[in-house]
């Protein structure tokens, strides 16, 4: 019997669902859109027959597969208590007792466990990934906001009520920026994709840099990938905006460190794509910021999970740490 | 029989020695200097020769007690290895390997063991304090420098190389203070008791303020204790510096709170004694750092380890977390 687990990735408007072999590979995905009525019961009618569809479709030509569970990667979700709470993004109201409702619908599977997006990547990145066999380490996810997964000695860190890992959250510049939890200065208003962004426009500002290859695109054109190909031209800005996203990244790095002398830290989503741009310059600010003892010992990594499929394969992986206990 | 653990705090020109009960109070207690020659193995020969001593005191009084072990804090001292590496305050040069030593002088004793004085007084408060029955919180001891031991699961966190914990070194100004690792804006430049003094120094430049009662005290003289005594009198400068120690202090926790979700933050040392004058302004700027899901949900508690005994009495608990495993 071939080991297979499923995957659901719960974003805004999209649901994703993957069948994921042992290898971390997807074998058959499928989408259901996520609703924006809030109707949670209809919702999960819905996703149950989606996967019933998959499983379906995966055993006609693989008789031998062995179910193992489904993991659940989605906004605020709790480990603990199995519920999505009051996401910002998503249609449902108060607390949904996610885990439980699909328990219902597959009462044969073992193990069915939900966390958050960036939880569900850390996890994917030691099962499947470049921490297999690490034991402390952190995952950095860099996109539309950062999350942040921790594991301590093999197990990943969900802290008193289930919300630990909000390293996106700590604050870089006192009084500084804006971020979308609306406190200020926070890391995520710097480093992630938007923050990227304001740095250009900040840095156009600085220098009245109406020759910059940025200087053409409006505030809600400008994306991370646009800064990233002005740089390879060259353009002045778009490189100083890696500069400085690696100065203010290296400092949170830092702190994290600080906090738990991890082996590596591994850092995921569109902003790492630039390679170099964004590695060197966040590596050499961590290092300036940090303690001797520390200095020269924790890796940066690039996530070896491939990009499209990250969050199904993450969240999938859970299934895994759930059958360990 | 009565249980009984040893409890060793090495400082850099004292090392303290307790005998303690299985309820964390201190029997009797002992000194020996901390060596300025450098010889560790003429410091092992005196330091056994005082525990044995200490040991055959007890026993006078109290001929049933049963010595669990010996647990050791001291300066950049690594549980994984038993050594202490390179530490700034000691004598002792490069590696020293503490507990083989010792464990060759007590053959006898089952858990001879050492970590960080701050690491140490985490598990002290677990074992003896207010966080019995925690699983997950974080320790700030906030002194000379600002250490801090942080629990996840109910264990300590040492991490990949058993320096987790050093939150006093994580970047609160980017480009301010200079700290006594060299790095720039660490927390420790802050929150400490010579951070606080330097604080009440810029606040009397600031103001011109010939008329504090911290005036007349030159940069060597000023303590903690006395920009306490000012505020209590109403000194506009003393209750100044407790706010603004207060708003970076809870800086930092947030940021400890966003990667690990405790329960409570527990503070301990020499500041914390000025009680509502410090806890209040950390507890209001903590909440306004955090994010939703986590405000006015973490206890800032004080540290219920007696002031003076705490070094020993948290390093006696080591010898219980290591009969644990």
């Amino acid at each position: 019997m071939k080991k297979v687990a499923i995957g659901i990735d719960i974003g805004g408007t999209n649901t994703a669902i993957g069948m994921v072999d042992d290898l971390g590979n997807v074998m058959v995905k499928g989408n259901i859109a996520t609703p924006a009525h809030g109707d949670i019961n209809r919702y999960i009618d819905d996703l149950s027959l989606a996967i019933r569809e998959l499983i379906n479709s995966v055993k006609l030509l693989n008789p031998d597969i062995a179910i193992q569970g489904i993991g659940i990667g989605a906004p605020n979700g709790n480990y603990y208590t199995g519920t999505i709470e009051y996401a910002p993004n998503l249609s449902f109201k108060g607390v949904v007792h996610l885990v439980s409702l699909l328990k219902a619908k597959f009462p044969e599977l073992e193990a069915i466990a939900l966390t958050n997006d960036a939880n569900a990547a850390a996890i994917g990145e030691m099962i499947y990934g470049g921490a297999k066999g690490m034991q402390n380490f952190v995952m950095y996810t860099l996109g539309t906001g950062v999350g942040s997964g921790i594991v301590v000695n093999g197990d990943l860190v969900y802290g008193h009520d289930g919300f630990a890992g909000e390293c996106g959250h700590t604050t870089l510049i006192p009084g500084g920026r804006v971020c979308g939890c609306t406190a200020l200065g926070h890391l995520e208003a710097y480093c992630s994709a938007p923050g990227m962004k304001r740095t250009a426009f900040e840095l156009m500002v600085k220098y009245n840099a109406t020759d910059s290859l940025l200087a053409d695109k409006s505030f809600n054109e400008l994306d991370s990938k646009m800064i990233f190909d002005a740089a390879e031209q060259g353009d002045k800005v778009a490189n100083e905006v890696f500069e400085m996203t690696g100065q203010w990244l290296g400092q949170g790095l830092a702190d994290t460190v600080h906090h738990l002398s991890p082996e590596a830290i591994f850092l995921f989503g569109g902003p790492t794509g630039a390679g170099d741009y964004i590695f060197k310059p966040t590596k050499e600010s961590m290092e300036q910021h940090l303690l001797p003892i520390f200095k020269n010992k924790i890796k940066i990594l690039p996530s070896q999970l491939k990009a499209g499929d990250a969050a199904i394969v993450g969240a999938s992986a859970l299934v895994y740490k759930e059958l360990e206990k």
